[in-house]
């Protein structure tokens, strides 16, 4: 029998460890939060703070990326920028269209967690296709070098320029182009924010089918650009099966406009998919279709405490079962984790259950029937306590408890890099093994003696999206160790190989990962990658010395 | 309040209607159908019963295709076939593995429905990817052109030969090589059977993210080089987003080994993509992963009669909202569908309703829960009943009267073949315009003095798959008439065009749609195209004369 009241039908433990331990959190608006960047050594946020970036470009001066690796060349076959070539911008574009200003273009320089900074000395904000079609045209013929730029918000350093690139930014692009409200497709510019196109479609009962924590400063063409991953990959799959179609410049000026809203086309080769996570390497992404589902009306979060990977493993297995077409999120973190966000108070300086556990999962459900959907999750609650494969867990009751909820997934990557610095890895790895990676790791630093309260390395933790095989791995440390470094890479690169991972789940390679791209790509792989780029990019001006190893 | 009998509280109306008409349904197995294949003129079957080849392979010696489309001409730059090569062949390949023999080879080079027939004196059927990588070599060494042939069941003559072409099949390279009961990944070779692959799956509680009519025959490597669509795209989407990785050995018998099993792979170019829908053109598909969904423990379906298309509409977005993450197909079919069915008895001699209507509708739901899909399904369907949404429906009680459902929308294409000759269009325009293509043709066949019961065509019908924007168009006539095609063609494509839909939804290019591809990319998607094409296959020895329009 189904009951109208399913949220009376918790277990007693269950209710009550939740009001009580929900209670307790503090509301957190993210969006407030002002990070003081520490010194991050390896990216790998899965969320990020609106106001992060502003903080970072008023810090101090950092090192050009060209001085801290120094193996970087500029490349000779570019041009040097003439006023020549800044008059013919200037005669295409609207006076706020180009910048030389220092100040604007330091923001455009440097990345938000400041560990990459380009010497640009121009940033074009076109504001129409053609126009973004002309400034390619025009660096093609010249051999000028360009990288594309949305929000700034990679993680690798892959949307910043290295050396001279000019800086051309998406900005000044940002009108929605159409909603069609039968079938949910899309169409808009690429400078749109991932936020206001989610807020646009909420109001007609429509989401976004990705949200990651950049959204309030996030391009949807960076978003394409780069396969952002994010919060919604689960249930709504990656953007190769939700963009609809796209508008393309390449570097030689030509539109592809294959900006269609049909969800089935079989004519001929699906080209767009060429440009989903090429990083601005093929081309400029100037407009995006994609195919927006239907907003569930009903949503909960649950939080749970399981006492081995093992165990977790067993949950996720039955909640595919019994969740099946309501499951939206199914995430993990371990004890080190919330014993970091306790440590620096960045959910609330208490645990959210009763005891400590040594894993945590956190699941969300969004479907179209909160009753039904209530007793969904009860249900396989109950399953999990009766069968003794979760100890304990709370469910929020209402959108502070959710908030809060989250919150403290959420705030794992900000408590990470309050220890002093952080080296993060973004890996896939086959559920089976995924914990082991982050043991192994431990085992490793501590047999290398670095490991501990009073040596480098203060602790490795591992958290991330089990849905999707996805673990953010990372070690928090007092300071930048060269030793440190070296016991950690290559092999943290060799035993996501070796277990046939990927060194990069959903951030995409930038400048950071290209030369550990062999550890998951084959040579025959690569040598066909670089083939694509040389025929479609053959003077190679856009967004050099990233994405590709060396030859 | 729910109520756990919820089938109980459907509308007496409703209730009474499924069950009298119900009753009077025959069941109808769709694999024991024996087609008399009529004289196809556009392909167009959305569904592929098993034992049509059989019958098609036994009938009257059909023309050649180079007899039929005279503009067709070998090219010359491609070596004849020698003893010498023969002998290659026989070297590397089991003694099973290579066929001159007259009888064997006519089964590969005519297709199912006997509209295309080649003239090949050689059919390969290696049993590994290393087998697949040396002909290939050997053949782009040899300038021999080959065409890649999975199942046999494409509808546009993509996997037949059009000359000479030696035929690679996959029939040999059929095992499943891993299945991960914890992420859903299975990896299989491509020759496997999709029936056979979706068997193995329903033991484990998984499911193939397609089906489709030919399933008992069709392989998944073909499936994923025409991109297949579907009965299931709706709620698992295309292959673009279900397949995780693909081995394919390119022309030059280099091996793209891209078989990841992971969800989330951001390290460079999505290459699997290229390959995904490009009908053996780039190369063959040997091995493929795939994402497979939990298999849904309880399955609705219904039939719905509407009185316009406009609310044919209303109901769409209504079952979008109410339905949500239930609803797995959504399909129409018009008046003259039905009519077409009673008359050449394909699934029944009578009306499935009460009342003749002008639309229909299929819904089918599929879930985790039968009691909640049930409640959800009732509700919506009330919904519709009291806002005049729709005028009358039946709900299928158990198996034989959801087949028997079913039946009828996948009667359709089969009663159109009836009458002795079919015009067949598989396009994708968008909802708001979807019918009005129907009528539009009507009239214009209507003036030009053709359409009606005593002249050369019977009737229009309008079919498909509301909710991917699929429609199948089918004329049915007496038979062939040069002056009806130049009534119905370039009109048909220029509307599509017009409308910014696709001249092929989901049967792919072929040899039939080259020419036509036009009319759905523009000038430059086309040559972008080309430039892959001439890059990854520069001796255009993979499956020739078709796909790309004539340069």
């Amino acid at each position: 029998m189904l009951s109208a009241t399913a949220a009376a039908r918790l277990p007693t433990h269950l209710r009550l460890a939740g009001a009580r331990t929900l209670n307790r959190l503090q509301p957190r608006a993210l969006s407030k939060v002002v990070l003081t960047p520490p010194q991050i050594l390896h990216a790998g946020f899965s969320t990020f703070p609106k106001a992060a970036y502003a903080s970072a470009v008023t810090g101090e001066k950092k090192p050009f990326t060209s001085d801290k690796y120094p193996y970087l060349k500029r490349d000779h076959s570019f041009k040097k920028l003439t006023d020549q070539d800044i008059e013919y911008f200037k005669s295409i574009l609207a006076p706020s269209g180009v910048s030389q200003d220092e100040e604007d273009l330091e923001a455009f320089n440097i990345d938000w967690m400041q560990k990459y900074r380009g010497q640009s000395k121009l940033v074009l904000k076109p504001s129409s296709t053609e126009q973004v079609s002309k400034i390619l045209n025009y660096c093609n013929e010249n051999r000028l070098a360009v990288v594309p730029q949305g929000g700034n918000t990679g993680l690798v350093g892959g949307g910043v320029p290295v050396f001279d690139e000019i800086i051309i930014s998406t900005a000044n692009m940002n009108s929605v182009r159409s909603f069609d409200a039968v079938s949910g497709a899309l169409v808009c510019d690429a400078g749109c924010i991932l936020e206001v196109l989610d807020n646009y479609l909420a109001e007609r009962g429509y989401i976004m089918p990705l949200d990651l924590g950049a959204k309030g400063s996030c391009h949807i063409g960076g978003n394409v650009a780069t396969n952002a991953g994010g919060l919604r990959l689960l249930r709504y799959g990656s953007l190769h099966g939700t963009v609809l179609g796209l508008e393309v410049v390449l570097p030689d000026g030509t539109i592809l406009d294959n900006l269609s809203t049909l969800r089935k086309d079989n004519t001929g080769y699906d080209l767009k998919q060429l440009f989903i996570g090429s990083e601005g390497t093929l081309g400029i992404v100037t407009g995006v279709s994609i195919a927006a589902p239907k907003r569930s009306k009903a949503v909960n979060v649950a939080l749970l405490g399981v006492s081995s990977f093992e165990q977790v493993q067993a949950a996720y297995k039955r909640s595919r079962d019994e969740l099946s077409e309501i499951l939206s999120a199914f995430e993990f973190f371990d004890r080190a984790s919330i014993d970091l966000v306790k440590k620096h108070l960045v959910a609330g300086k208490n645990d959210p259950l009763e005891s400590p556990h040594p894993f945590y999962v956190l699941i969300e459900t969004s479907g179209s029937n909160k009753d039904h959907d209530d007793e969904k999750l009860n249900n396989y609650l109950e399953g999990l306590l009766t069968d003794d494969v979760v100890q304990d867990g709370v469910v929020a009751q209402d959108t502070t408890q959710f908030k809060n909820l989250w919150a403290i997934r959420e705030g794992i990557p900000e408590a990470c890099s309050k220890t002093g610095a952080v080296y993060k890895y973004d890996l896939s790895i086959p559920v089976p093994v995924f914990y082991q990676m982050v043991e192994d790791m431990r085992a490793r630093l501590d047999d290398a003696g670095v490991l501990g309260e009073d040596k480098d390395v203060d602790c490795v933790v591992g958290f991330g999206h089990i849905g999707d095989g996805n673990l953010h791995l990372n070690i928090a440390a007092k300071g930048y160790s060269e030793k440190v470094v070296n016991v950690i890479e290559p092999y943290v690169y060799e035993w996501t190989s070796k277990h046939a991972g990927s060194v990069s789940s959903e951030h995409g390679l930038g400048l950071f990962k290209a030369p550990h791209l062999h550890y998951s790509k084959s040579p025959s792989m690569i040598s066909m990658m670089r083939r694509i780029k040389d025929m479609i990019d053959p003077n190679g001006i856009m967004n050099p010395y990233k994405y590709l190893p060396e030859k």
